[in-house]
């Protein structure tokens, strides 16, 4: 398994909307988490390999990074989403729409290993044209160690003029 | 307003516990999240001022910045309680009781200024004497900018062992 998503829809985000600390391509310090679809079906996926100290505990992984990851994967997988709704697909130079989280949330299933890769797997649901629900399972080695749910709805214009 | 916590209940949980993201003070890279109990009253407060990095967009804070708080001021709030259950204040020299999260919950109520400090607040509720709720509310610049719930339950002890 290559554990590299190829196309991701954070590449194509316009310059002012990568500063994200999770998955902006601009912000150097962030994690930059990367959203495509999986197996080109239409579920979504994002890696993440968590670095050395991003730990709860000594051997497991920050339940505040998982969040972040659960929580950039649900904006990026509605973006892909609505962008294909919308006739596009990645690659194509279609500016993608870009979307903010309502809510998160997050159960711990199962202590989550640290020093794996991470894979988060994501359903879209539209619930409205512009709010959609992605549900999220993260998984490391296989196992099933936390489910997520974002609430994503389409960025607010007024985001940029910081209202 | 003086922006710290004079007593936190992370200063004294044990070495080994200390290694979280979050909220370990041995963990250098991490937030040092800190938490108390607010003007020594029944609710708990953390402070915690977003790094340069930490945006969502130019001028708002990252949304698992956010919700990584209100992880940690949840199982530090409940730490707290039920220490204080147990007879105990921070200070005394008693080790305090560890959490992990079992859930966590983030509305998303208005966007978070960057460049100010945030402060949460936490309302703590006994659900069972393992497991524990605690309700949050993230203040920037005194604004109400999101709600979190976290479900905090004592930590197992095979989290030691890696089990």
């Amino acid at each position: 398994m290559e554990w590299k998503v190829e196309k991701a829809i954070q590449d194509e985000y316009p310059a002012e909307f990568a500063w994200c600390y999770g998955c902006g391509h601009l912000n150097e310090e962030g994690h930059h988490f990367r959203t495509g679809w999986h197996q080109n079906g239409t579920q979504t996926i994002t890696f993440f390999t968590p670095k050395a100290a991003h730990t709860a505990l000594p051997g497991f992984v920050y339940g505040g990074m998982i969040a972040s990851l659960i929580d950039c994967h649900g904006t990026g997988s509605a973006s892909l989403a609505l962008h294909r709704k919308n006739g596009h697909e990645l690659g194509e130079g279609a500016e993608p729409p870009r979307f903010v989280t309502a809510s998160l949330r997050v159960d711990f299933i199962k202590p989550t290993p640290h020093g794996v890769p991470l894979k988060a797997i994501g359903t879209v649901t539209e619930i409205h044209p512009k709010k959609w629900k992605v549900d999220s399972e993260i998984f490391a080695n296989e196992q099933l160690c936390a489910r997520g749910e974002v609430v994503a709805v389409v960025m607010p214009k007024t985001f940029l003029t910081k209202e």
